[in-house]
């Protein structure tokens, strides 16, 4: 990978949230910022390698609503004109239901040079902190993952839930808690058995990660009652039941 | 991540070849194994940092078949019981078509501690090198992965090929140039266009990377003309079109 110029905006991923699992590239890049933008509050560990950078957070705060996208992508082009070092930082891949492509492409339309660090996105390797193969040569060879909501807040009006129930062995779902009744629902509906097991994973790779195991007609119950709140990941499927041999943390 | 002990096994996802793409906690696995395990071989960089183990290559040679995965389970277990801190390097993520799975059970049930470290996987992190975002909030909020063999060699019988094409709008292929057109033959029988765009990534992330554009039609034939080989990521979507506007190598 090339050098970090001024004037860049590097996107970075930042991983499920154990600093272990910060790449090469991306404790390079958060060494050499000059400013690191990011919504939600990062680790402390993960912070240190950013100790030379001013900090921005964009995130909610004292009650305020969240920025919308336009001002984020505003201030990443303004950072870079000012011929800053831009890191901005998301949690887990910037392409996995992080928003990365459009602010590439905001970048890109203000003609800002910039670069995608990949990162260990949480329903993959949050999902083996707690002991879930996402694939399993006897189990499924398959996986699919969605977004539990979209810009209006609702779970996705788009998605085939029957197809999905069919097409994939494990079912992955990110930003869905408040939506899990609903999804739930459509799933069955589309012939996926109540008895399918469920695992809904807080904080993945955290010293404080909860697991929470259930089934797919109890789960949103289930969430209520075990007061397990976001960010969590969703994983739906046999193959969470080999959890409890796999186990390792 | 506790401390890598004598008589471990950590299985480490390696990532799609960047050695920029390692994490830390592989880099720190290899810098303290005694001995590293793989099939495929790593790039020069990746194995600078097991430097002081042993390297042990499982993968085919000389025409010679690569050993059965009974074999290889059988050796992870004898490097552990012989009191070694053993790392088996695997490309990407070990629970992504890495048979992780396998080798993780076959530890426990010979009694022998084990760590997985995930890494970056091609079919996100390879991807995003070419510039095509695996998911993107106003083209698709869902993706599929699939691997294109099983353990027959042919492709998984058990896959609902329609329901494939309803459920995601980003299909993402693994290990499937072999078997592209009858893969293609399903989708667009089960209602997938002809023209969806389809991109071929061969070595993906690394500088000799080859990248193809082609459609579901024409993918088989273009693959076969192109000389591209294995190992290469397939994705199937509208994503791909983002590839032009994106592309930061």
């Amino acid at each position: 990978m090339s050098e970090f110029a001024k004037g860049e905006v590097w996107l970075v991923g930042a991983g499920p949230g154990d600093a272990g699992l910060l790449t090469l590239h991306a404790v390079e890049a958060l060494r050499t910022a000059d400013v690191e933008i990011q919504d939600a509050l990062k680790s402390a560990k993960v912070l240190e390698y950013a100790a030379g950078a001013e900090l921005v957070f964009l995130g909610k705060r004292g009650g305020k609503p969240s920025p919308k996208q336009p001002e984020i992508n505003a201030r990443l082009v303004a950072e870079a004109k000012a011929g800053r070092r831009v890191v901005r930082l998301k949690g887990g891949d910037p392409f996995m239901f992080g928003r990365g492509t459009e602010e590439v492409l905001a970048l890109v339309a203000a003609g800002v040079k910039f670069r995608v660090v990949p990162g260990i996105t949480a329903g993959i390797g949050g999902l083996a902190y707690a002991g879930i193969p996402v694939t399993s040569r006897d189990v499924n060879s398959s996986v699919i993952f969605l977004t539990g909501h979209d810009h209006t807040g609702l779970s996705p009006e788009g998605i085939d839930w029957a197809a999905v129930g069919h097409a994939a062995g494990m079912i992955v779902l990110y930003m869905a808690m408040r939506h899990m009744g609903e999804i739930s629902d459509k799933l069955m509906a589309g012939g996926l058995s109540g008895d399918t097991p469920v695992a809904v994973v807080m904080r993945a790779s955290m010293p404080e990660m909860r697991i929470l195991d259930t089934t797919l007609a109890r789960a949103a119950k289930d969430i209520e009652a075990s007061g397990i709140g976001a960010p969590a990941i969703i994983s739906i499927g046999r193959g969470n039941l080999l959890r409890e041999q796999m186990a390792w943390l």
